[in-house]
């Protein structure tokens, strides 16, 4: 008699492992954000992408990534195509089906464009900083707390740096870390690879071991009425959530410094926005300031009636604050990087200190907010 | 002059709240699992699912929840489908475009079935055990680790009871959990919930503080040749790793009690498969055992050869293992239900102690998982 138990479980493994078995002669590499074991997309030698989808019953199918490509059909039921050399940095990108912007089932999927989607990594000359090494490395923790506020469940993600586990007497600066919009508290792990960037600079000591926490940037009182002439964040109470009920709560569940000199917050797109508005109306709490792709909305160019007037008075903000930094990509869409370098023609001009920094050939994406983060990170707490 | 700064920053939050906007008057309530702010797809109070897909341009559309559902065109571009009533629990589901299974936007994903998948979590009538309640709430923690067997980066999610960071001379048992074929080890903390069921067993005083680890169960040694006829776990090395490379990684990095008695072993489908190959052969190692729809393969109904002969003297083995834990839903695919129902009438014939369960009316599903979580948490460790 022969039990031939989880016949049903074979078949599963199988389905799992078949699709780690196909091996072609083809040039170039799978993307590092493939499903583990997907060969399509492949990233050839000149930074051109080679997509393929087995679609047996498809009329027509595209990609979209960063423009619209046609796919062939091929042979046994394959369409492909290969795309333009792809700008270097991590992309979303859509399989387009029944004309609907879908996820590709080969890559690992992210959330943007307000919603999951494709993301592919090109490969850049200059990204060992965001690779894995052999350094010692922090954790990112997933973190469940109650928003009285929100009057929800919401969750942080906080890096703990290499040793704080066994350092137990020593106590860290926090930088409190933004994502942008369409975006949420996944995008710096997963898309932003911020743990990594961390562990590098800390390891090679360019940057002083912190906590980063990085949060959702979406927050509604569901008590309070929104003034529908608010402006485009109205409603949104992100600022108060984080002033008063993510500050505390890190303060007590980790080894923090819980004072302005050892917090930090830095935000890209609409989370460089948030930071300004957060942290230039709280610098009782703040001593560092980064907004990259994104930063104070100046209403009719005057500066110095912006945030109960922050800035009327150079040398005492410039006395306050310990760092202020704002960035773009020099790619990035004509007004959005007209808007930032206006920004700091603004800050320059009114002898407000801070760092600029343009991310050569990159555009609105997390290439520039990895780069940025890298800079601003071995600016803090010295 | 006005510097309008952030147009497109402004297009990009617009477009994030916008899918926030859509009010309807429909019954149900929107899943769970949605993308926050997606009303589709709801759950009527009869647990069937309505589906809604906006797609002026396709040609037909199905949804696959266990089976397929040709969806209609409505007004305004967009197609519904209503489903028959769905048992409770998590399921993985698909829509169906251009004939290609694919991701429904208006989900979160979730990886299973080999590739990332749209998922839906129907309420049970007992599901306060994984919800979020105010208790203390542990943290599940994202480790990084170079394993020297697979010559690769590999993750951990480690579960941190409550307490943890603050209790410094506390040391704490490990479970360590795998997930099933087709997933990984994102499965256990986000379709699992292993950590809400474990904070409230926790709080509620019926499980003992502990850690739990939820790794990776795919490893291959890329030096080793694979024997074709090995099996369908052929080439997996993932036992070997946690027992020469994971072990003493959470050993040396976590506060844990590093012996037998403190350390247990449980995985669902595949996962429960690895937990006996492991377990079995390491019994120097692991004190308690879970198999979750999946437990030991065994050949020819010959109990007593397996594993070295382990179960052959039942008193030897009774008195060395703690608690072996074995269950199955009962609406299990027919051979899954009998496989295992088989094992555990073999181990009753041996005379080999264990606890069975049958989760009623779940099949092979997380909702038979979080139900064997939930007890097998509660019988370690006392």
């Amino acid at each position: 008699m022969q039990h031939r138990i989880f016949i049903l479980l074979l078949t599963l493994v199988t389905f799992a492992s078949a699709t780690l078995g196909a091996q072609t002669e083809e040039a170039g590499v799978p993307a590092s954000t493939n499903i583990p074991g997907r060969e399509y997309p492949r990233i050839l030698p000149d930074k051109r992408v080679k997509f393929r989808i087995h679609a047996p019953e498809a009329e027509s199918l595209q990609i979209d990534l960063m423009k619209k490509y046609d796919m062939q059909q091929d042979t046994g039921g394959y369409w492909t195509v290969t795309t333009e050399p792809v700008v270097e940095g991590f992309h979303y990108y859509s399989l387009i089906a029944d004309g609907i912007p879908l996820m590709d089932p080969n890559s690992q999927t992210f959330y943007g464009m307000g919603r999951m989607a494709s993301g592919i990594d090109i490969p850049d000359t200059d990204m060992d900083y965001y690779q894995p090494h052999h350094v010692p490395h922090g954790q990112i923790r997933s973190v469940n707390y109650h928003s009285d506020i929100t009057q929800a469940w919401r969750r942080a993600y906080v890096y703990t740096p290499p040793g704080y586990d066994n350092n137990t007497d020593t106590r860290y600066p926090v930088l409190y870390l933004q994502h942008g919009g369409g975006e949420d508290e996944t995008g710096w792990p997963n898309q932003g690879k911020a743990d990594l960037i961390l562990d590098n600079l800390i390891a090679s000591g360019e940057a002083e071991p912190m906590i980063v926490v990085m949060d959702r940037g979406y927050a509604t009182d569901p008590d309070r009425e929104v003034d529908p002439n608010a402006g485009f964040m109205g409603g949104n109470v992100f600022s108060e959530v984080l002033v008063e009920e993510i500050i505390p709560m890190v303060d007590s569940t980790f080894r923090t410094i819980p004072d302005r000199e050892h917090r930090a917050m830095a935000g890209l797109s609409m989370g460089g926005f948030q930071t300004f508005q957060t942290t230039m109306t709280n610098l009782d709490k703040f001593a560092y300031v980064g907004g990259f792709s994104g930063a104070a909305f100046v209403r009719d160019g005057n500066l110095t009636e912006m945030y109960d007037g922050v800035w009327a008075d150079a040398d005492a903000f410039n006395d306050r604050v310990k760092v202020m930094y704002v960035s773009i990509g020099t790619d990035e869409p004509e007004r959005m990087y007209q808007g930032v370098n206006a920004f700091h023609g603004m800050l320059e001009d009114a002898g407000i200190d801070h760092v600029y920094y343009e991310s050569p050939g990159t555009g609105h994406e997390w290439q520039t907010w990895r780069r940025s983060l890298r800079q601003f990170a071995s600016l803090l707490f010295e």
